[in-house]
Parts: structure tokens; sequence; C-alpha cells
């Protein structure tokens, strides 16, 4: 693999998902970033939109219609779902594609038009798709043309429960998710209740019973379980930029402990670069995190009998969205997974 | 009740439950504050130790010993537990108490010695006692000498759940509490992980399973669903100085819906100054009770079939603590319970 | 004055300041609301637009053309500048206006045109008005039919400032003001480095060398020494909703110490309700405020020989805006100057 | 220097610029961690005190007492200061020191008992040492034995002075530092204004007059004019847990611009890897230099004639203490400066 240099572009340069991609993806000794697609900046440096990122030599923001295609191997999607698959099935078919967006994460085009509002254009791509999950869809990856990462929270939720669910160590008709993300989840779009104003020093449960990520986590908890799967998921947005945590209650399948579910956890994760499940005792936290592609997971025994509650946290714009991007490109073009994304969590 | 002036001491002025309650009883028309204790502050001014106070025209900070308690006609208590029930076993007993401690809210001696970690030093006192949720135990406090105002936690989840269980409208064996609170809950004490640069920008969950308002909790609710109670309690610390919000995942009792649940908390508090069922739709965020007496309850319907979701959310140190104290005060001696609680939460 | 009762309207009522507004004066017993006005959210309810007002019982939001004008007796003006005085002109004349605007304060028209971007529209009205400083122009507020409420900046300032240079104690050619305001003086139109995942976490100057306090507080200091005052005006934005702190360098003239100073201020406050000149040794911070109407100020020696240092706090929206637009209006109407300002800072 | 390794230890790795050395020296081809010294933790593991830092695999902690240092080739320190010169003193002559703390940093033996409360302890020791600003003593560092790493506010100041007072562009007696820091500054030691409650959502000054970076600022700024120099140096403790920016108001000498201050920066640091002199326009913002080993300076106009405003940002635990130190240890044996400092800032 020595030497070789893969030409990326990024659709959605502008947003802070393309941002953290670049901010990765600039270190990485095999890729060479060609083309930094943003429409509403075109024009402008990559300084002028992310002045975080000004000691890069990169070239200036572009169209997709300014780019020379036949220099890109690789395409990394940053786009808003709904944008991003008419945008990605104009892209010439030898480009692979890691995308971020949520708009190849279902497998069934129906379900994908009633949860995001339209049908979608592009089926034949979907079937295509792999789930980017890295740690379950490893071997899948390798070879996809087309990556759809998984949604912050799904990845979360998936890397606690997904071994569990395989296992048959919980009821499948009782999950609750109380999930928590700091604002930098909702994107760089400006909405009144992402002011600093409004969100901060404050706490507040939103689209409760129907966020988008619910569809995403029932479809791969279904398929590693053998059946279907209605969870209850409630996100929080808290008073932070980074981090996501998901408290997840379950109710054990007969005598199984919380020490069970730890135990097939560790198992899972044993040779898993970034999936780290904490010591008995240690609890998981978003500051644990921040800046980095791991996620720390907990198991902890309830005092209600027969119930136990699993606690995973990662850093939402990393492991969440640009870090696993990263790390799924490394296992697609056959880096080390942990290439570029060796950086330590930052804390304080 | 014009004009008649109630001689008040606080004892603990140094913590923040102190500070709070000063802030509002300086205010209210017939207190005069005539000692504040803080036995590590004894000399000092209250502007010395809470500069945001300086205006007021107090005595200085003195020891228990050096108070004329022939001049105090009632107590606040803010001391830690621990300290609460020996320090208010001496008053003399004339005095009435309106505690914010724990340590005269759990009914059974046995409970607290297991909870606090020491036997109760004044178990006859604990009998007088009153659990000081106003909203529930309005007449009884209106005779109490002591009452024991609820903690934080307990006030929220409470509120939206006692109406619950009295009218047996919800399963009593599977109550999921996913509570998350602001750093001013864990009161003034210097502990590493409340740091700034360690609490900042980080949400985590913490005495999962075993926080000391548990038994609080499941006692309120066992008496008034009259059967014993075993809950799931897992709070969380995040990001911000004052607020708290409970996310209840609750089963629903044969066909009840969350619909009965909203009209039973909605008739419940129909009269209550305070507590306010939020239209439907709206969502409670700690933002909007900030700095008031208020408690924001909503009640959502759960994905999953035959389960649904209340919400609570208060200020910790006022509805949870110092308000709600001087709302006790208030009904126990025939002033109008709102009074000097009239302020507004603060938003932004 | 006892038992009567203005009517009020709140031009503006879906911004911080008209909330912030309405927030102390539904608590005034002088004071009705009879019309809220934000054309943009017309026919909504104030509960809608401001969840923490939920518990108030106002009419609904209007737009200025629905208002019956013949049941208003002042109109509170919270309005963006530019807008401000165009809406300000139409009202009937027997109105008084207390305006939070800009656009009422610099009382040379053409200064106006050159920081406001455009031909102020009532220049006539602008002749009318009084700057509504209200510890130094109370006189004049008195009897005003307009009063131009200072920005929260220039209040800052100019409550530490203005004695000083009324006594010539300070060199005017050389006063380097350092600002650090929170993010809800921006307003809360959304922009995206008003966000939380912007402003979080960050601190960085804005405006630098232009801001549009300038120009006022240029005005008010030449005015209070009799001659032309230009100053440095470097205002920062931190990670905080509320607050707003000024550090204030300046020379001192002849052999003047930073203890006459000290002494200058203690002595034009003496009687003022709201500023406290806070005594030697402790430090004005932002938090000691927060909430509330009161102005903390507090005078060090430099390091560098002939030189002092002048901090003033206040809260923006408080005494920098509705607070001190209430105080006014307590003013103009004969009351106690505290009126429905009594409310203490919340802290923490 | 391919393929050499460095055997480094670390005294106070249970402190923040403890950890964030070994944050990025874990990273680093050519350090292998050998000793983790704490004191009041030994026996425990990284992990337990730093749960972000669990992925690394290194030894237990220690005391001093029970490490070989037979197998140390250099030593970072990141005591406190007074500690750190009795400490260092102690270590084989044959091992290199990188010092972050205060310690070794005034060249004058007298200025530092002035200062730090006490006579040091190891004068001679002080002669060795080399003042570590690596962009300006990089070839001092080069073969020093003693490094003194610059203080936070140092590095940020002297960056952006030393250049415009080498060439006598700015008066000296006229200099006012305006500083603004995060809570990790102060470091990890509980102290209750730290606590979160305390510093959240709230601003002021401290220290004012008497900080201790004043003489080390002052020292380095004599030496590069030639002259003594006597400046105003104001902190402000800001709510965020990492950052630093300082607004710098200068005079300017005889007929120099604000644009011949910028000429003169962007000239000194051409080939500095990380400090960038913004491009006009631009305004530095701690946000962009988060978590990275970058020094963002930017220059300004000021109003009043004849002066300009200077603004530097750095982080306060990377360039402003351990990125640094790692800087140094590059320049130090050789490495490339950048060596695993190559990490970009982390926005949002």
């Amino acid at each position: 693999m020595a030497n070789k240099t893969i030409r990326a572009a990024v659709l959605g340069a502008s947003g802070y998902t393309g941002a953290d991609l670049i901010r990765l993806a600039a270190l990485h000794p095999a890729i060479k970033l060609t083309a930094l697609i943003a429409k509403g900046h075109a024009g402008q440096s990559l300084a002028q939109v992310f002045p975080h990122l000004a000691s890069l030599d990169l070239p200036a923001l572009v169209t997709a219609d300014q780019v020379d295609w036949s220099a890109v191997d690789v395409a990394f999607g940053g786009l808003p779902h709904g944008t991003a698959h008419t945008e990605i099935a104009q892209l010439p078919e030898r480009i692979r594609v890691i995308d971020m967006s949520a708009d190849f994460r279902l497998r069934d085009p129906s379900l994908y038009a009633e949860w995001y509002g339209g049908e979608h254009s592009a089926p034949a791509l979907l079937e295509d798709a792999v789930y980017g999950l890295t740690d379950h869809y490893r071997d899948a990856i390798k070879s996809a043309r087309i990556v759809a990462c998984p949604g912050c929270y799904p990845t979360a939720v998936l890397l606690a429960l997904l071994p569990l669910a395989k296992a048959k160590l919980i009821a499948l008709d009782d999950i609750i998710i109380d999930a928590k993300s700091g604002v930098s989840g909702a994107g760089r779009t400006v909405k009144q209740n992402l002011l600093f104003s409004e969100a901060g020093e404050g706490l507040s449960p939103y689209g409760i019973g129907n966020h988008r990520h619910v569809p995403e986590i029932e479809q791969e908890l279904g398929l590693a379980a053998g059946a279907p799967v209605r969870i209850n998921f409630t996100p929080h947005l808290a008073p932070m930029s980074r981090g996501e945590l998901c408290t997840i209650y379950v109710r054990l399948a007969g005598k199984t402990t919380a020490a069970d579910l730890r135990q097939a956890l560790t198992g899972a994760y044993a040779d898993a670069a970034f999936v780290h499940v904490v010591v008995e005792g240690a609890i998981p936290a978003t500051q644990h995190v921040r800046g980095s592609n791991y996620c720390h997971i907990g198991v902890f025994a309830d005092r209600i009998e027969g119930r136990a509650i699993v606690v995973s946290t990662i850093d939402n714009l990393v492991k969440g969205s640009a870090g696993q991007a990263l790390q799924n490109f490394n296992v697609m073009y056959g880096f080390d997974e942990t290439l570029s994304l060796e950086q330590l969590p930052l804390f304080p």
C-alpha cells in the first residue's frame, strides 16, 4: 500500500461534518484533497469559511460543476439528507462514495420516503450501499462502492446493542434509549433554538417519538436479532458543542445478568481499535472521548431486577460522522484502520 | 395577616440553597432575617461570601452559638445532610423548622441509616416531620413544626408521578427515571469533578443505581400507590449551573393512554400556582423555569405501545429547594402561597 | 400615586429586550400590558414565542395596525434600530415612549446617518428625546415624551466614566475600553456566529474600531467633559448568555489617584438604588449582577504610574436595556425608582 | 535522526499540563514514556486519573523515588511553581529538562523571590536555563540542559510584541494587555471560584496589577527592547475550559502605522510553523486554535490616532504549555519542529 495516493473530493465542505472530515483527512498520508465542494460558498477559501483550517494549503471551494471528476477517486459526502442522494447519483460510477448523510442508510426505500418526506431518487444505488458501522460491517465495506456511514446516535446505540441483540441477551420489545447530544449534532444551519442564548444553560428533549434516527436503529437491531424491533428513542439537546451519550435501559433475557452483557461487549470489541468497554466501576463521559474516534461503553446493574443499563458515548462529529467515515476509507483502501485517527481525546 | 413579621434564621447561609433562600426571603414583606448561620464563615459579611447579595442590609454571618434564639420564630435549614439533624435537634421547640436537607425526609429511621451512612440522632423529631412537597401535603404543612422539603430530583419526579400513581394509571414495577441536573445541584463544596474544566462541555451519568434520592422517591410513590415501588433512577450531570429535567418512562396500566395521564395531571394541578402542564406539542425545557419556582410537565406518547413519557423540569435551587421552602413558609404562616415567589423565569 | 394604572404597549415583543421588559413589567403593580406587538408573530400567543412566560395571562401578539392605540398610555420600544424610529414616529403624540433601540440616542442626525447607514426619518422627535441614563438624566426623564434608553455597553461605560469626566479626573484622549459581552447582547436574530457550536467555548473581539456604541459613548463623555472625546472601544463576545463587563484603562489627570476616582464614584452614587461601587479589594463579576438591575463598579491602581483601571459590570438585558427602561418608567410616572426591579441577582 | 528513541519522564502527570503533554507525546514516534510521576496518585493507573487517556498502554503513576532514572533521557516538568525547582534540582545532571512551571523563567533570583514568595533553591540551575519561547530562542534551546517553557499568557503576549519591541515600533511605557483565559489555565487544583457553578455564565478580572506572569513579560520585552518595560496586564477568567486571547493596546512609535506592525509580524513569522498572522479583516478567536499548537495574531488600527491594537490567541494548554514543550523537545533533539504537533484545531 505504500506511497499510493487517493484523490478525494468533499461534498458539503462548509458544514461541520465536512470540516471535521477535512481536519482529519488533511493529515492522512495517502489522501490528497483535490476538490472541496460547497455550493453556497464557491469561490471562497476554506479559511474564510473555517478559520481554524487556515493553515492548510487546499484548493478554494467550488460547485460540483466546477470539479474535474477525472481527478477524483473517492468522494466524502457531507451534504444534508435529501440533497445527498441527488448529488451522489450524478457522480461517475468509478468514484467510490463514503456518505455521511442519511440518504443511503435505510435499505427499504419506502421507509426512506416515510421518514425523510420524499421519494428516494436513486433506489438502485441504495441496493449497493453498505451500512458503514465499521466494527460490524468491515468485510462488506472493503469492497463497497457506496458506504452509508451511520448517524451519530445510531453509531453510539448500535455499538452498544448489536452484540447484545445478536446474542439474544436482551428483550427486543423493551429498549428505552435516552440520548443526549451536543449542539453541533444539529449542523451549522442557523436555527433559533441553536443560538447560544437559547441552548446555553439549558436542556430539553426534542423529536420525542419521531426522530429520524429511529428507523435506522430499528433496521439494524432487527437484522441483528432476526426479528422486528421497536424502540423508544428520546433525544435531548445539551449545552455543549460536541459529544453524545446514550443511556440505554434494557430488560434482560431469561437469566442474563449485567455481567453477561459486559462480557459479550468485551468479547465483541476485543480487537476493536476504537470501541472501549470501560472497566467496572468507571463511568463513560462525553469529555473522555471528545475530539477522538473512540466509543466508550459501560454496563451497569439496575435497581429493578431483570433490567440493566448500558451507557455509550462518542464524539458525534468524529466516531459519529467524519472519523468513522475516514475509518471506512482506511478499510476500503487497505490501510491500517487507525491511520490519521490516532489523535487522543481532548480533555479538559 | 397584615403587618405581621416573622423573624427567621438561616442555618447554612454560605451554601447555594442558603443563598437562594436569602435571595427570595429578603424580599418577602413579612420576613425579617435575624440570623445567618455559617460556622466556617462566622464574622464575615454576607457580601464577602456572596457578592451578588451585597445590596442587602443583613447581619453578618455567625455560629449557631452566637444566635439569640429568642429572637427567632422560624429556621430555614440549608445544611448538608448528616449535619442538619444534629443542629436542628438543638433548636428550642417553639421554633418552627423548614429544612432543605435530606435529614427529615425518610419516615423510616432504618432507611435513613442505610442510605445516609449513620444513625439518625433525632428519631422523635422524624415522626413529627411533614414531607414538604407543597402541592401534595399542603394541609399537613400548615400546622407542622418541622417541614422536610423534598430533594430537587424527588420534587420534579413526584410532581409528575404522584397523581398518576394515586390514580393507578401506571405500572409500579417499571418506572425508569432518566434525570439530568445542572452542577449547582451538587452544592458549593469543592470537588474535582465539579470544576468548570471537568464538567464543562461534557455530560455523564453518576450514582447509577444508588443515588440518595431513590428511597425518598420510592417512599412517596409507595404511599401514593398503596404498594411498594422500586424504581430505576439514573441521574446525569449536565454542563449548566441551574436546572433539572427528568425524562420518565412509564408503562401504562390497562388501557390507559398518554392522554389520560395528561388529563390526570392537568386536573391535579388546576389550582396549583407553580405546577404547569404544558400544552400539547410544547416541550418542557430547563431554560423555561430557570430562576423561578415553576415546574413544567409534559406528557408524550411512546413509540412502544402501552408506554408513555412524562417530562418534568424545575430549577433545582428554587422549586427544588429554596423556593419550595418559602412556599411552605407561606402555607405555614397563612400567606398567599406565591408571596415573594412571583419572579418569572430568567430567559435567555 | 396609589392605584393608578398605566396602559402599556410593547413594540418588538418577540425579541430578547421585549421579553425581558415583559418579564419585569408584568409584575409591576401599576402597569397593564394591553398590546404586545411583533409583526412576524402576530396571532401567536406569548407562550409560543417565549415559553418561559407561559404563566402570564396576556393578550396574543399583534401587528401595530391591530392595536387600539387609544387604550395605550406608554409604549416600550424593543425594535431593532432603523425600524424603531419609523414605527415610533407613527404613534399618537399623547403616547409617551421609552425606546430601547439606538434610534433616539444620538443627538446629531448626521452622526446617526453616518453610523446607522441611513437618514433619520424623524429628526424632530430626536430633538425631544432625552437620553435615558437614569442616574444622570433623572430630571429630564421625568417630563420627557421620548426616552432613548442607552445601549448596554454605553450604560456600563458611562456609569463608570461620567462622574470622572465631569470632575476632570481623567485624561480625555486616552480612554481604552475593553468590553466583554454575553451572546444575548446580539439579540434573537439568527446568525451563524451566534450558534452555540460557534460561540461556545470561545472568545473573540468583534467590531474593532467601528462598533455602533462608540458615538453614543463619545457624545455623552464629551457633554460631561465639555470637550470632544475620542475613545478606543473594543468589544468581545464571551461564551455566556447574559452579562457585560467593561475593563476601562484611563490616564489620571494631574496628581489624581485611583483613590480619588473611587471617592468620586462613591459620592456620585451615594443615593443610587442600583449603582454599587464595590468595596476595596472586591472585584466586579458579571455573575454578581445577573438577572438584576444592578451595576457594580470597581476601581484599581495600575502598575503603570499615572494610570488606573475602572471595571463596570451589568446584565445587558436588565440595567443595559429592559431594567433601565422600567426604571425610567418609574421616574416618568412618579413611582419609586425600584418598583418591580427589586429582584436580586441570580447566582449561581 | 531516524529510529532513535528518547526515554521521557513526566513530573506532575496528574495535572492538566502533564496530561496534555502525555496526550501529545504518546503519539510522538521517538518518545517512549518510561515514568509518569504524580506523588498523590502513585499506584493508580493513568486511566484512573485521566479516563480520556485509557487507551494508552503506559506504566502506572509513581513517586519520584520509585523511578529508575537511569532509564530516563529527558524529563518534562508539569509541577506547580515552588515545587518544580526542588524536584528538578534532584535529577541527575545528564537528564535534560523541559519545565512547564514558572520556576526557571525569571533570570533574576531576587525577582523570583519577590513574585513567588520564597528563595529559589537552585539559582545555579537558573543560570543555565533557557527561556523556551521556541520561535525566539530556537538556537539556545537546541543545546540547553534546562528549558523553561513560558507561561501561557507570556507566550501569547510575547509572540505578538517581541518583534515590535525589537524593531522599536511601539512605545514601551504604554503597553496595556487585557487578557482573557479559560478556566483550565488555573490548573486542576480544586478551588471554589473554579467550580462550574461559580465560573459558568460569568466573567471577571482577577489578579489585577499583580499577576505572576507580569515579571516574565517585562523581562523578555525589556531584553528585546534594550530598556526596562513596565506593563499593564489585566487577566480575566472566561467561562470556557481552554483558550486564551490577549487584546493588546499599544502606542505607536513616531510615524509607525498599524500596517507597519502587521508587516513586522508577518516578516518575523514567515517561516514559523505555528505562528500565523491572520489576513487583514480576519479576527483571531480562541475557537480557531483550540486543541492545537497554533498562535493566531491580528493587527488593527485604533480609533485613537497614534495607537494600534494587537490581538493574539493560543490554546493555553498546548502552545501555552505542553505543545510548546514538545516543540522545544523537537528542537533539542533535532526532529522536525512540528513532529506530533500537526493536529489541527478542534472546531466546533
